[in-house]
Parts: C-alpha cells; sequence; structure tokens
C-alpha cells in the first residue's frame, strides 16, 4: 500500500449541490484548529448564531449549526419534535418528503402522507383537507424548497394552516436557504433545518437549524428522551446554548465551523435581498438559454426555484452521457433525477459562489456543444445569446 | 451588525482532542470542493477505506468514516447492533462509559453496568462474573481508551471474555487509534468507533468506524428498523459500500474527508508502529519530568495511554487559573477533568501531529513557569531536564 494526497480537480458545480465554494471558504477551513471550549472559539459561536439568524431572518434564540450534514439536521428536528404514538402530517412533492415519513416513522409517530405531484408545489388545501381528517395530527411537516424537483411552495401558507389547527411545523429549507426568500418568524416556522452546501456556499456536512419557543416549549415538556443522545437538543444546548458557561457535549467540527462563518459573513456582506435578487437573475439567465435552445422545465412557471432547474432530459437522449461529457470535457457537474425522475431530468443548480453570470453562460455553451455533438432535438448556438441578453438587461 | 471573518490564534492542543493539526491536512482541506458522486471522488473514497482498515489493522470490509464526530460513531454502533429489549453490558470505568449507557438505553436497550474505579483499567473478571449473572446479554461495551482519566484496558481481553459469553462486542478506541495499539482483527472487535481529532490529528468532525461480518449479519437479521435513517448502516453502505454503483444517501463531507484522507497518508508514511513508538517515547519524557516536578499521576503505570496523561491538581492550586495562564501566557491548551474529576485533575495529551518532544518541553517549561508563580508546591527548574534525558536515551 502506498496511497498518496489527493488532489481534486477543479469542477464547477452546478448540480444539486454541494455548490461552488469560494476560496475565502476554503482558506477560512485551513486556518489553525483550536479548542472547541477555547474562549475564542467560544466568541465564534456566538458570531455563528447571530450570522444564522440573519441568513434565517428570526430572533430564535436556539438557532445553530448541527454538526453534521442536512439529513442530520432533519433528523434533529423530528427526533427532537415527535414522541412516540405523535401523528405527523408529511406533505411530500418529491423524494425529501419521503425521507421525513421515514424519520416519522423510526421516531414512533404515525406518518399521515399528503401527496402532491412531484414537480408542483404542496396544494394547502390538500393539507386542510387532512387536518380536518386527523384532528390529533401533533405536527405539520414539508419541504420549501424541493431540491429533487426545484419546486418552491408557500411555506407561509402551509404554515398558517397548520397552525389554525394547533400543529408544530417542521419545514426543510436546505436548498432555499440564502438563494430564495426564508423568513423564518414572519412566516412562524417552529422547526428548519438547512445544509451549510446548497446557497450558503460553504463544504458539505454541517446543518443550520432554528426552533421557535413554541418548540422548545414541546422539547422541554417531552414525555420521553429524545432517542439520540448526538442529537438531543437538551443536551446540545449545554454546549451552543446562551448560557455563559459552555459545557462539553460532542467536539465540534471546528475548521467546517470556520468555514461556514466566512460563508455567513459573505452572505452579510452581500445582503441577503441582493444574493435572493442575483440568485433570480442568474435564474432567468439560465431559463432564456434553455428555452432557446428547445429545453422544457419540469415545474410550471409560477413554481420554480431559481436556484435548482429541473429540465427534462429530450426524449432519445441519453442522460448518463450527457453527464458525463460535461464532467469529463467541461469540468462541469450538473445533477441526474432522482426516485422517479432518474434518467427523465437533469438538475442544474445555481447555487451561492456559483451562481454567477460566468457560470450561466458556460452551462449554456457547454450544453449546447453537447447535446449538439449527440444529436440531441435542439436548437443550436442560441442559447449563449439569449442567457446574455437577460443579463444585459 | 458586522461581523468579520474569524481569525483563530496559533495554538498547541495538548488537551484531550482537538489535537494539533499538521499544515498538510488542513491544506488538503483548502481543496477545491468537488461533488460527493464525482467519479475521482468515488475513487478517493476507496482509499479511504483501505487508509483506514491499516490503522485498525482490519480486513473489515465495513470500515469506513461517520459523517459527524465520536459521539456520533459511538451511535452508530449502538443503534445499529442494539434492539429494543437487548440486554447490553456497559463497563464503566469514565465518563464515555455513561454515555455508552444512555446509549443503550436510548435505543430500548437494557444497561447492565459493570462499574470499575476512574483511573483504573476495565476488571475482566467483573465483567466475567456479569456475563455469568446474566446469560441472556447481547452485547458486551467498553471504552479501550478512556479519554476522561488516560486509563486503558486490555482490549483483547475483555473482547474474548465476552465472546465465551457469545456477545458482540462495542469498543470505543477515540483516543487509541493512531496512538497505542488498535488490531481490531487480532483482538476480534466486532464494532469500533474513533475520532479522526485524535492521534490521527485531522480536524474534529468525522468518526471512522469498522464492523466485523459478525455484527453485519447482526445488522442484517434485525427484526426491527435502525431508529435512525442518518446512522442505519444499512442505507449508508449504499453510498460507502464496496458496490460498483454508489448511491446518494447523504452529502458527504467532501473537504473534512480530504483532511482525514492526508492524515492517514501521513500516519501510512511514518507506519503505525512507529507512530505507537513515537507516542510512548514522548509519554515517558513527559512522565519524567512530571514526576521530577513531584506531580503525580492519576493512572498507575501498568494502565496508563500514553497519549492521555491525566494528573493530579496539587492541593491548593487553582484548576482553571493555571489552565488560564498556559492558554494565554504560551498559546497552550490542556484540559480540564470530566465529571467526577472536575478540578481535580488536567489531562495533558500527546496526541498524533501534537506528540512532539518539542512539545513536550514546552510544556514542561510552561507549567514549571505557572505553577512557579502561583507557588505551588513543586521542584522548579528541573523538569525541562529530566524530560531531555529521556529524548536523548
Amino acid at each position: 500500500m502506498a496511497i498518496k494526497s489527493f488532489h481534486p480537480p477543479q469542477r464547477i458545480l452546478m448540480g444539486p449541490g454541494p455548490s461552488d465554494v469560494s476560496s475565502r471558504v476554503l482558506e477560512a477551513m485551513s486556518r489553525p484548529t483550536i479548542g472547541h471550549l477555547d474562549p475564542m472559539f467560544v466568541a465564534m459561536m456566538d458570531e455563528m448564531k447571530e450570522l444564522l439568524k440573519y441568513a434565517f431572518q428570526t430572533k430564535n434564540e436556539l438557532t445553530m449549526p448541527v454538526s453534521a450534514p442536512g439529513s442530520a439536521g432533519m433528523e434533529t428536528c423530528f427526533v427532537n419534535l415527535v414522541e412516540p404514538g405523535d401523528k405527523v402530517i408529511v406533505c411530500q412533492n418529491g423524494v425529501f418528503g419521503g425521507r421525513m415519513k421515514e424519520n416519522v416513522e423510526r421516531c414512533g409517530g404515525v406518518a399521515v402522507m399528503v401527496q402532491d405531484e412531484w414537480g408542483r408545489a404542496i396544494d394547502p388545501q390538500k393539507l386542510e383537507d387532512a387536518l380536518k381528517a386527523n384532528p390529533d395530527t401533533k405536527v405539520v411537516a414539508f419541504v420549501h424548497a424541493e431540491t429533487s424537483t426545484g419546486a418552491q411552495s408557500d411555506a407561509k401558507t402551509l404554515v398558517g394552516v397548520a397552525h389554525q389547527y394547533s400543529c408544530l411545523t417542521i419545514v426543510d429549507t436546505v436548498t432555499s436557504l440564502g438563494g430564495s426568500p426564508v423568513k423564518v418568524d414572519e412566516w412562524d416556522i417552529d422547526a428548519t433545518y438547512s445544509g451549510s452546501q446548497k446557497c450558503l456556499s460553504c463544504t458539505p456536512g454541517l446543518s443550520p437549524v432554528s426552533f421557535s419557543a413554541r418548540a422548545q416549549d414541546k422539547i422541554k415538556s417531552r414525555k420521553t428522551k429524545v432517542q439520540s443522545w448526538f442529537m438531543d437538543l437538551n443536551l446540545v444546548m449545554g454546549y451552543w446554548g446562551a448560557a455563559t458557561k459552555r459545557a462539553y457535549h460532542h467536539t465540534a467540527p471546528i475548521n467546517a465551523l470556520y468555514g461556514l462563518h466566512e460563508s455567513l459573513v459573505m452572505l452579510q456582506e452581500e445582503g441577503l435581498e441582493n444574493s435572493w435578487a442575483r440568485h433570480q437573475k442568474n435564474h432567468l439567465a439560465l431559463r432564456a438559454g434553455m428555452e432557446a435552445m428547445g429545453l422544457q422545465f419540469v415545474v410550471p412557471v409560477a413554481e420554480r426555484l431559481p436556484q435548482l432547474n429541473a429540465i427534462t432530459v429530450p426524449d432519445g437522449v441519453d442522460d448518463a452521457a450527457v453527464r458525463a461529457a460535461l464532467l469529463n470535457d467541461y469540468q462541469l457537474e450538473i445533477g441526474a433525477g432522482l426516485g422517479v425522475m432518474a434518467g427523465k431530468v437533469w438538475r442544474f443548480g445555481l447555487m451561492g459562489y456559483a451562481c454567477t453570470p460566468r457560470n450561466v453562460l458556460v452551462c449554456l455553451g457547454a450544453l449546447d456543444d453537447v447535446l449538439g455533438r449527440l444529436n440531441a432535438p435542439i436548437r443550436r448556438g442560441v442559447a449563449v445569446a439569449a442567457a446574455q441578453k437577460v443579463l444585459a438587461g
């Protein structure tokens, strides 16, 4: 055995995440490791909480990054808020709603599924009907921005309906946070989790979460212990809490947190609204190029996320061959379809640091070339110009 | 709000972890992020598994890093191997045995505690007595290297006793891996977890784990689903498994894995046996210095870990004042006591990249100064010379 150092290629990351990471963030991660109870680190943690409150638009004190990827952030919400026997309505319109169901059931909860078409927003009327039929429901859970399809749902309305029926709400903002409006306090969300590697453009591995006072009350009044020791917020808050004395729970991922801190400082410098506008503008440019080629979006225009663009693979075109050619010839990563959409759609991310006019043009030019070489039924040589027109506008 | 980039100080990390991280590892973490399904990344994952097999001295196919800190590695072992109603004997001789009990109970298991004195190795006879009294025990769990006290137990003997009673074994090697012998196959360990931030000297946030064929059989034949979706090895193995086709489970912490890969390449370059010998030699030098000052080790000499040195705080000396002075005046972090040992001991780590003659001398010199200034009852001006004598030998 003589394994050498690993030197990754320099890709352009326009899949569903991770997205491109700024050299500022990468450099921050390479700063000297210090202890997780070092006074300097503890001061940085306080800044981190402030920066995350800004990103989530909340005053929730219980706002912090879980020391693991978004899937663990999801599980943190469910294991803390769902007790055995609790009925939970999950609105599903893609892959990640299905993962929520798994979480509910593994907590001993009873999942009531409300199904919507993949690629469409969640229908608030269906949620209301389900709540009427299940008045003993304790929690409503849904995905704000479905990474598997690129559909965004009206979180404010859905949370409002849930609260009319006295339910707590768990909202997945993995793909929306930083790229399109997420307003935890204004929308009155009780628990939400996100990921570091989408529109925040940090490396993967951390999951920002936020919990309302109502959610905290529920956690404090649980009849049973949280089934996960690692994710038990009663314990985690001994480390991340507002207390002046921070107690050891687990060893925090120090350097990853340096990176998230830096990416949040960058978000603060740009301003949330400016970031949302940038995502929207580059999305419109990408859309103009895609449509000029004759490619079709999966999601109706009013329900589309700017940062995750699902495009139908044209008839007769080999999904995987196109992705491989983009990766090998252009160092450009795009995403495959997930679940029932595998082989049928491509997912083009325009997230965070990767959401630039440059990447829009590179992507459209590369796609034009690759699809042309494969004799796909598209209009050649028009996509880049169509995007440029939007970018100049 | 105008929060700036965070610039940590350059500490020397001689606490219980994290330990100092090589600039090679820090630089590796700052390499460009690529996708978690990128063919280049998938190839790196295969190397990672080989490197971890070497570190653990095992051929176990199910050897990989959990995408979260050591506490999550511990929980991964328990949630996969313990089903509701299963009886688990936990041998406790420090803080982390107590955490094992919490894990057993949160899995719905029944924990039978076998207590040993803190600061001593686990007594195999007590384990055997407990197994005789509890013939329906399914799993035996213990900590090989107690980070809270610096005691090491005879893992091979304890595993042998457990197997005589047909029990699976879960062994915590968080602090031992890389710094002192851990021989998973020779000792016949069924499940073990470690941490990236101790003697592997990577940043915190990853937990290498390894599972024997016997453990895998148990996981495959479970009657109930693993209660954690994130930690369910049946699912995780779809991503980390030997299959030619890697499927998405969660988004792996790409750059953190670059760092662990690099730290394991460094371990391979040095050689495991050389690393163990280095830890032992520097420990003997530190010990000579401590004893020359008149300071006392908590753990009897035959049961001491080289990489974690627990020293009794002399009567009348303010534990916290000493640690603060070392940190502020010498940028030197050492660890406080945990649990019942809080305020009564200091923990001096000599782990991985921090385990050097230079750090031994700096630590002893700084301690000599700080304790002297506080009028502690020590012999002044002799510690460094005593250590140098050992280092020269």
